[in-house]
Order: structure tokens, then sequence, then C-alpha cells
């Protein structure tokens, strides 16, 4: 079964920059996760998409990381996208300290069992992510009264944003998981 | 009635990078758009967003500038997108040189009347845009066939995952289109 | 391209009532508007099309003539009828003295920055629009909270009802916007 | 139960016309058909209904009476109004002398078992009912290759885009069907 | 016309148990019910079928007789299902004896006019149906407002959920109902 | 976190050949599934949903077992059924000796990478599960087309019915899976 469905890139064929950033997370992983060797032939594309994301999770203050992975894992649930769930789900996993939450998001991201804060989070990112010509003051309205704050708003729904593209991406290209992912953080 | 949801940033409070850039955007369009004031209180986001943009729609090679156009104001009319139809549906204007194709194409892009090939780069995107999880092997063998090159393969596939972010952004933000963008191009 | 999939009608083969009241509207507007031309190969059709269009959009009383062309652009826009959204989005320019609503609520009838009775307009026609199954009390109740009388809700009822016929005639017949309709009270 | 949510007019209090016209049909019928009792209230509006229904659904030549009736009975299930199906119910079962056809239509327009020449009819009217922003030119050429005419192609475009209005004029009204339709035609 | 796609057995062919059960059923019919000449090449099948209707349908307590009935063809309705409509329309007709409600529920089970524990019994049934994802406690508290006890609240989702089953078997077999069915209890 | 909405019952509280029944899966799998504990406190359901579920999945001839999971696997994704995508999820581990593929087809039914047996399988499955009433004869064409027999067939689209029906009960009572099945089979 291929990986994609265009040519991948190693690190070592990647331009200076780019091979040192994508060598620095595989050094991390152990491996190098497949969306960058899926991205490397449009080295431009893939350093803008590298510094969106490290804007959006790893910036200090607002949503804590676990809340921004569950950001992506409930769009990418609700979006189907195999690569996001499995890759994201391991990470979810990890920084919630719970090997059930990303299986439970995953599968049903609308009824998946949550506390209130964090149903505020999925439902923003949800309404967002699907339909999101009837997103609305409503929705806005909710997340506020949930306790929300505006900064915090804006990065569930930037990282929604964003993740609607990384999930696109990834059927573009029909990406699959490395397999490393599936396990992580099972316990 | 407000043109954002969230705070404006306008150039003269953005770090020096981003107001030589955005100010270049401004002295060439007239105006400075609503999406830079409206990102910039997130300025490493604007630039990631900024960069990501000039990868895809002034990269050399693949798809014409009006191509890439069309596959903007498809999936934003698909997305139902205010900002985004307005301010690319000008710029298509412009760059097709026909005054009707961006209402045509933003109306109705499943069935607005296109050349063959046009038709395969609006239909790939929009396969992408609204249902990705249903995307597959038919959708480009359909695109192959009417001649697309695995490159311009990628770029409407990007250049719609690209937007799909950014139409969420707009959609976020409730985003007013500058009232300079409505007239351009119309002759 | 073929401005309908069917043969068009000029005014002067069209029986004599048909051919002066065409012929009014024609004066008045400096051309033959498409739709016209489209339905004239059956004149009982036009005749009966002509009457109902009249009925709704001319009545005394009720909404107001910049109301009923607002339903006219949402339903539309929410059907994505390029014929409808073009020519009437040029009378709601007209009509409203604004050059930017017809986009605004074209692009995104659900979501459009309107007043609160226009809103709940809008609102209205869309939920008859597009799933005309769920229309139920709610939705009368709703109405009737931002103050509009039965009468009214009559109206944008029945303007919703008539185009969904007059936005399926079009898509029938793959109707285009005469080109003098696009600049229309763009100021 | 009410029989509308707005009030119902009798043909004598209509203007001398519509009394002889509905007059006419209550002759025939044994009673006076609730639409007309609803829409009494807008004499002009039932007057161009009827004149467009008339020229629709008593024109010479193209489709049959029956097969008139087929697709009228096919997009008020598919819109799930219950005024028309069971008031056209009757009425398509009187045309075809088939007490279980408007039952099998109404219930499942999609897949009710008929002959190819019907299929085809009730495919054509469920493409342009229900999502008609994507009604096209590979809906046309299915007609054609089933034999259908232009003129019958426009039938029944014609009648699916005036039950769209129908439809929903019963959807706005909450129309109940009078009980004298339920049993008609059951044999 | 087929009854079914695939093989039908005659009660006569099937096992004792099953015969003498089937049997019963046609006795008091005067007919036998296809779906059980439709399962009854898989007597298991049949069997454990059999024995789950009549576990939900034939319980002491719990909802009425009529209101189970309700739910099937609420339920039925939604998924066109057309031998569960006409078989258990039938049924609905006689047990609430009401020559009406069936038609009214079939056609457009969400607005179809019930009282207030008859529309709290369909609304949960419609839930539940056609997007269970987003079955949620909303949902049920709605169903408690209205009265429903959580005993009864099984029921409706119980029945449902096997409905959902069992409109599934009768389209994949395309089955079609007894002729014996359409007329009954219509008075 | 309540693992249903509605009171478990232990083995020990069921009738006699249901707690020997139950007993006897718990022994195999080390620990009682919550599905049977949920239905538990209805003995008559629990025990025709035994019956029917051991009358498809355990039957001689037909679909591979691991087959027959793919069938649940697939339906449960489409479904959003936390509790089946994970209880069958592991079933489906074990049967395929494949560790991804459960989470390659609970993320994306509609696109995860099979055979082509085993693609044809899914597709017919998902024609049934989701918009019963589209499912047609050119559903069992494709189906025949990929050498799937009738007898085939039957299992997917009665497998499919009856995983529509344990879903919905799943969602019902909002069932939480039992830790011990998230794990299992991951190797």
């Amino acid at each position: 079964m291929a990986q994609s469905r265009f040519p991948l890139t190693e690190p070592d064929e990647l331009p200076a920059d780019l091979r040192e950033r994508v060598g620095e997370i595989a050094r991390r992983s152990g491996f190098v996760p497949n969306i960058f060797r899926a991205l490397g032939h449009r080295p431009a594309e893939l350093r803008a998409f590298l510094d969106y994301h490290d804007a959006l999770m790893n910036r200090d203050g607002g949503l804590s990381k676990a809340e921004r992975e569950l950001v992506v894992v409930a769009t990418s649930g609700a979006n189907h996208c195999l690569y996001c769930i499995v890759a994201h789900g391991a990470i979810l996993r990890i920084r919630s300290k719970d090997p059930h939450l990303a299986d439970q998001v995953a599968a049903n991201p609308w009824q998946a069992p949550l506390g209130e804060r964090q149903r505020a989070i999925a439902d923003l990112a949800l309404a967002l992510a699907r339909t999101p010509e009837r997103f609305g003051d409503a929705d806005i309205a909710r997340a506020r009264a949930a306790g929300l704050t505006d900064d915090e708003i804006w990065d569930v729904g930037a990282i929604t944003a964003l993740f609607a593209a990384s999930n696109r991406l990834a059927h573009l290209a029909a990406l699959q998981p490395n397999p490393e992912f599936y396990p992580m953080g099972r316990g």
C-alpha cells in the first residue's frame, strides 16, 4: 500500500533549514512523520505549513496543549482524516495522559463524553469545521458562556482552520500514518 | 457594521517585516485588504499565512494565475465565504479579463459554464472542499483524463486546502470585504 | 456559451398581450431579460409566471419592495441560482440603495450582516427554501417575535415559493443573465 | 386540528371568476380542495396559481396525464409535502388506474419500481427538486437517452418547478388534505 | 414486478416452529406478510427477528400499542421504506382507529400534526433514526420534559433501532408490500 | 463517567439461560462486554439480540469472520458509534491479524485502503447504512461485478441492518466501551 499518491521526500533531500527542522522532529519522535515526507516535494509549502503549525500549536498562553490536540482530533474525526486522527490521536493520548480520550473524540466528536469546557471547545471547532457558512454569533456566545476568552476562541477557530487545510492535504495524498503512531500513548 | 469580530491591526502596528510586506500590498492595491488587518493581532500566524499564500499563488509553473483564482473562488463559493468571494472574485476578474466569470463561479461553482480544463479544475477542487472524506482515486483519475498533470493536481488540492483554512478564518471573524473590492475589474 | 438549453423567443414572436408586456419591461430596462426569452416558447406558462410575479412583487402593503428582493436574493443564493442572483441582485441594489447588500446576501444568506427585521425575513425564507419538510410552528413563532405580521409572513413564504419555482426553471434551462444586469446599481 | 395556519376562504367569498372556477372544480370533485380555500385570501395569487397549474397539467401534447401526476407525487414525496402527496396521490391512482403506484412513489420516489420511461421521468424531476444547483447536462443526457424529447423534458422540469412552489405553500400553511382525498381511487 | 430481490420462502418450507408461528400470523391476517417470506431462507435470522419484534411490540407496559406503531411509521417514513410504511401504516390505522394518521406521519414525520406526547415520541425516534451520532442528552431531556419515563424512552429508542434494521432488510430486498395491506383500516 | 444512560445489569442478575450465555462470553473475553450489561434490564430483548447476532456472525459459509467484522466496523464508523468501533475494532484486529485495519476503516470507511473484494463489501454496507432509500439495483450490480454471491450480499446487508440497530442502541444509552477493548489485538 502506497503511503502517498505523490512522491515522498526524505529529510536529506530537503533544503538545509527544513532538513534540520524535520530532523529534529524525527530525533524526538524516533521516526519521520509521513506528513513531512509528503509535503517535502514543495519546500516552500512545507516551510509555511510548519511555521503555521508552530505558531498555533506551540504558542504561549491560550488553550492548553491537550486542548489544542482536542481541537485537532475533533475536527479530524468530523473530516474522517485517517492520518490526522492517528498521528494527533497519539499526541492527544500523551498530552492528556488519557489512553481512551482520542478514540472517543475521533469516533464521535459531537457526543464524546467531555467536561463542560472541553465540550464547548469541541462544539466551537465542529461548528466551524463542517458547515462554516452557518457559523455565527450564537456559536461565539455559547463559547463565551462556557468561559472561553476571545483569545481562546481565536485559538480554537484558527486551529480548526489550519486542520481544515491539513486534513485536505492528507485526503489529497491518501496519506497513511506511520505505523509507530498507532500504539503510542496507549499505556 | 463591524468589519471583524476581533480587533483589527493597522500596518504600522505590525512587526517591521510584516509592516513592509503588507505595506507593499497596500501600495499596489490602494488599500489594506481586511484579511491582513484581521490576522495582524497574531503576527506569527499572519506571517505563515502570507508565506503559504505566496508559495501557492505566486509559484512558477503549474496552474495559470487565473486558474489558481478559479480554485479560490469555486471553493469559497461552495463554502459561502463572503470575504474570499468578493476579494478573490475581484482578482479573478482581473486575471481572467472576464467581468462575469467570478460571479458565475461564486454563485454556482458546480455548474458554472466553463471550458473542459477549467471544469476539471473546479470539480477537483469542489470534491476536496466539502466532503473530503469521499475524495478518492476516481477524482484523481477524472482530473488526469482532462489532461491535468500531477503537479497541477497538487496545485488544485493545495490551494483548496489553504482556502479551506482561509474561508474558516473569515467565517470565524465575520470578516467584511473592503468596499474597494466589490467594483474592481467590472469594466 | 448558450444562454439557455432551450430555444429562446424574442418579444415580437410572442402573442400580442405578452409582446406588449415584455416590451414594456424591455423599454424600462433597456433590454429583454433572458427569463422572458427563455419562457416564451410556452406563452401560457410565461403569462402565468408574470401574473404570479406581479401579484407578489408589485402588491400594495406588506413587505417593502427592497424586502421582497431580499427574499429573492437570499433564497436564490441558497439555491445557487446564477440568473436570479445576478438579475435580482441588481434590483436589490437599486431598491435598497446599497451597492454591497446583494453580494453579501447571495454569498452567505444565513450569516449576511442584516438588521433584526431583515434577518428574521431572511431566516424565514431560508427555512422554507431548502428543507421545507422541517418548516414548522417554531419558524412562524420566531418571525412573529421579530414583529412580522401574518400578512408579511405570507409574503415571505409565497415569494420563497415562487422563486423555488423560478430558480428551478433557470437551472433547468442553464439560463444565463443578460450582461447588463452584472454592473447595475453598483454606483 | 386546523386545516391551515392562515384564514380559509370559501368559494362564495371569492371574486366572480374564481368563484366560478373553483366552483367548477368543487362540482367535479364533490368538495372544495383545501388548497383553493388556503390561497383564496390572495385572489391574484390564486388566479395565477390556477393559470400556471392549468397551463402545465392540462396542456395538449407532451407527457401523459398520469406521467404529469407522477412528477407531482415524486417531487412531493421527496419534499415530504402531505397535502400534495395525498391530493395528487389520489389523482395519480385515478389517472394510472393503479391503486398502489402513488403510495410506492410517495414513500420512496428514488427507488419505486417503475418502467424505464417512468423511472427516467422521476429521476429527472428528483434531480431538480432537491439539489437544483447540481442539475446539469448529465441529467438532460440521461433523460434523452431514455427517449424523452426536449418538450417532455421541459414538462418534467416545469412541473417540478411549479410543485416546488406548491409544496412550499402547503408547508407554509401546514395545509391539511381534505379527508375525501385519502380513499379516492383505492378501488 | 418481483416481490423481493432474493428467493421467497413459503410457510410450509419453514422449520416446524416457524411454520407454526408464521402460520398463526397468516391465519389472523388472512395472508402471509411478505417480510416473513423474504426472511425465510435464513430461518435462524427469521426466528431472531420475530423474537426481537415480539419482545418490543407485544411487551406489557410502556408505550401503548398505537404509540409503538407511531414510532415504526415515523422512522420508516424518514427512511423511505415502502414495505414498513404500508404494512405498519395499516396496523397504525387499526390501532389508532384513525384512518389518516399513518399517511400523515409517513409523509412528513417531522411536522405531522400530533398531540404533545405523540410529538415527543416521534421527535425522539427521529433524532435517533437518521443522524444517531448527534443523539444526546438534550434529546433525552426533551422527552422527559414531555413526560416520558425512562422505560418509555427505551421503548422508543429500541423500536427505532429494530426498525433501522427492518427498514434496511426491506431496502436490501426491494421488498414489496402485500396488496392486502394498502386498503386495510381505511374505513 | 457513566457507562450507560440506563441501569446496568450484572450477569448474576440475568435469567439462567442468559447468565450462562453471557458468562461464557465473559469467560472467553476475561470481562463482561458492556453491551450485555446495558441490554440486560430487558432479558427478552437481550436474548433476541444475541440470537440475531449469532445467526449472522457465527453462521457457516458466506463471508469470512474477518469480512463480517469489516462490515461492522465500516458501518459503525459511518454511524460514529464509539462502542461498536472500539469493541468490534478489537475483534477485527484479531480476526484480520492486522493491527491497523480497524483504525483505518473506522476513521474513513469510504476511502480506507482495501483490496477489491473488501472494498466492494464495505461499499455495499455503506450504501445501505446511511441513505438506505437510495440503495438500489446499481449497488447490487457493483457487488456482483466484484464477485460477491447473492448469499454473501445478503450477509453484508443483514449485518449492516443488525448493526444499524446495534449502533442506535449504543447511541441511545451513550454506551461506553470496556477499557479492555481499546488495546486488544494491537500487538
